[in-house]
């Protein structure tokens, strides 16, 4: 799997794309898959990219070898920050994250990758194989679904390290696993079993090592397959979106946006299927055809 | 059940108020409870209409027949837009749902109940007897608690039809049971078992189809009864909206002033009662006697 | 414990500073440790004041005697509210919350304390010992961790007195044990076994009462040696602060300035450790060290 680049032209992840489910391989397997900048970045491109691309339907993530990803690569870590030390940047140098001092300087590189996959229009499982650690735990948090093997490990380590924990990771840990088991994780820096994982809810199941992969796939292929691409990526950014709202009456404007549109699109054929006992063929592309109101947000 | 117009005049409901208790049938058992513009329209005018009546302590929902509420009625789904597809609103044109053009037409049906339910000032029990699916599942996540009988079926199939939750379900259901699960389950589109629900946290127990409402009444008279119906009110505005701020001091702000009005009203009543041993003797009414803070937000 | 004044001076709470570790007991045994405005001002003191001692590096909280805190004091009561009842407080008179008619005034007492622990810069672990009712229950939501002995008892009684939950706990009870749970248990008014809470997430785990304090114990220190104090109070801060943010781009914002402090202070010392496998030596300080952008927030 870690022969040289990837057919996408990745160096640090190989991709597979089998019956509309992409399979993403964290393939560093000789350094246990850690995290480098340049993995960030191939991350980013991976996940910007198949909202592009109408082929895929889901995304399954993965680790070469015998680890998920075991955190940082401590080796470049000297390339993380670009700023000097004696510069101070504050929150308001932060506005604009997209200035290349910024970018290429002080933003948290799994942030980079985290936000990216927030915005992905297709469903993200994470198959954790082995240790994911750090960096390599913190960005499953942000993929939909985690299932885990048995052989799992699960590190919120950072305070180990003296350092805290990235990734956006503390506006995503409590929303899956409540906020008291997220502070005792994060406090604790302790490395969890699979079972404890799954026990906290922060994996939906533990599987047995040898099936971990397919039952990823399964899942995914389950989720998008007779789905309409539009109504997915509509209600994955509605899920996310609209729970942080101060108010569910501004999730009903989107969701009244929503259901119109799709009820007078693929809802159509869904509903047609459904009558006539039939799978539905839905025509949507989550990538030319999303309604005029997509994106609702202005992030920035 | 279902002979004709209710006491109330409602078509589509049946209610019934004993001790306190108002239990309202979904009633068109023929239909499976099946959801329409009409039933929402009673709906709605139902939970607005409690917040006036002082006899009504305390709201249980459930369905006549073998069913909880079957979805959306498909025969009668071609009136729920009014709008013309040639038409493309957009988030702005939102801004005033009270527009009888965006009443009437891109509104989701659904999510006008749920916030009719969010305003209540009266606890809201959901007793899931049976299949609840679409909107017969979303609208039991904005009321308070669920019980659910061994043969209810609880379904967020909105992706096999080709259309996004709806009803506000992506603000309730994360806060119910978690990111990940409501992630899981609304991606599946799968019909859950009662125990799937009961282990999800989605419903608070699972009874015998034959004791399921009694259970819901006893809970409903348990928590409404000697409770001062002002404090009741506040109390549940205070949980759902309190917990969607942004920091603990603007719920500390709406907190001194709602136990600064209570304890100088049936608060005291609640302390003498307490030292004598007695059940307490609540005069407030949660429609003339509110505070004069109430209500606090400022929807629009 | 309770014999006068505590080495601090405070006469409602003992104190024990041993290995990092500060060990608050309510201290009024005869009245089950029964919370008074003296107590309230007294834990403000005490939260407010940690943040500027290096030498404790996590706070403990339980109970002297049998109870944890019986709740309110009824007999202090009259005391609780300064305003005449014929003053009508409304929400923008809560603007300025220092205003001394207000903080003397309508300003709820617990959630005084509770904003108090909501700033703090250490883990706060909160040691269930008995009964904790009333405010005894809600200030323990702020705290980070609960660990419960088989004879705690936990109540969210307000309703039986006709009066509201207070001390922002409608802000925390949903984030620990989601909102269903959270209505349930307020609107019910019961007193919770040590094993519902248990079963609930509201305590992370039950032990035998003989081993709870220094269970308790043990895990703060787990949690605080041989971690950058620094890193343990962004880290606190983020876990609150940033997951009742709308949006994971402003966490990143945040994180990505934490992360580069840290990263060229405790974490350079946090990684040489690592790879030289010993125990790293932290030198940062919560007081004097934390990095020129914390606060981030401009609270009021």
């Amino acid at each position: 799997m870690s022969a040289g680049a990837d057919v996408e032209g990745f160096r640090t992840l190989s991709t597979d794309l089998d019956d509309g489910v992409l399979t993403v391989t964290l393939d560093r397997p000789d350094r246990l898959n850690a995290f480098t900048v340049e993995m960030a970045d191939e991350l980013v491109t991976l996940f910007t990219g198949v909202n592009t691309r109408d082929e895929v339907r889901a995304v399954v993530v993965t680790g070469a070898g015998r680890a998920f990803c075991a955190g940082m690569e401590l080796a470049s870590e000297g390339n993380v920050f670009g700023l000097d030390e004696s510069q101070r940047p504050t929150l308001s140098d932060m506005d604009d994250l997209d200035d290349p001092r910024i970018l290429r300087g002080v933003r948290d590189t799994g942030g980079r990758v985290v936000l990216a996959i927030f915005d992905c229009r297709k469903p993200v499982i994470a198959a954790i194989n082995g240790p994911a650690v750090g960096i390599g735990a913190t960005m499953t948090l942000a993929m939909d679904i985690r299932l885990a093997s048995e052989k799992a490990r699960i590190g919120f380590v950072f305070g180990k390290l003296g350092i805290v924990p990235e990734a956006a990771s503390t506006w995503f840990l409590p929303r899956i696993v409540g906020m008291a088991r997220a502070l005792e994780w994060v406090y604790s820096a302790e490395v969890l079993s699979a079972e404890e994982a799954g026990e906290g809810g922060l994996v939906s199941r533990v599987v047995p090592a040898a099936s971990l992969l397919e039952e990823a796939q399964d899942l995914a292929r389950r989720i998008s397959r007779n789905r309409s691409p539009v109504a997915v990526a509509l209600t994955r950014q509605m899920m996310y979106r609209n729970s942080a709202l101060p108010h569910p009456r501004e999730a009903h404007r989107v969701d009244s946006l929503a259901m119109f549109y799709t009820s007078t699109a693929d809802g159509k054929e869904g509903v047609e299927a459904f009558r006539e006992k039939r799978e539905p063929r839905f025509t949507g592309s989550a990538h030319t055809g999303m309604p005029p109101f997509y994106p609702w947000w202005d992030d920035e």
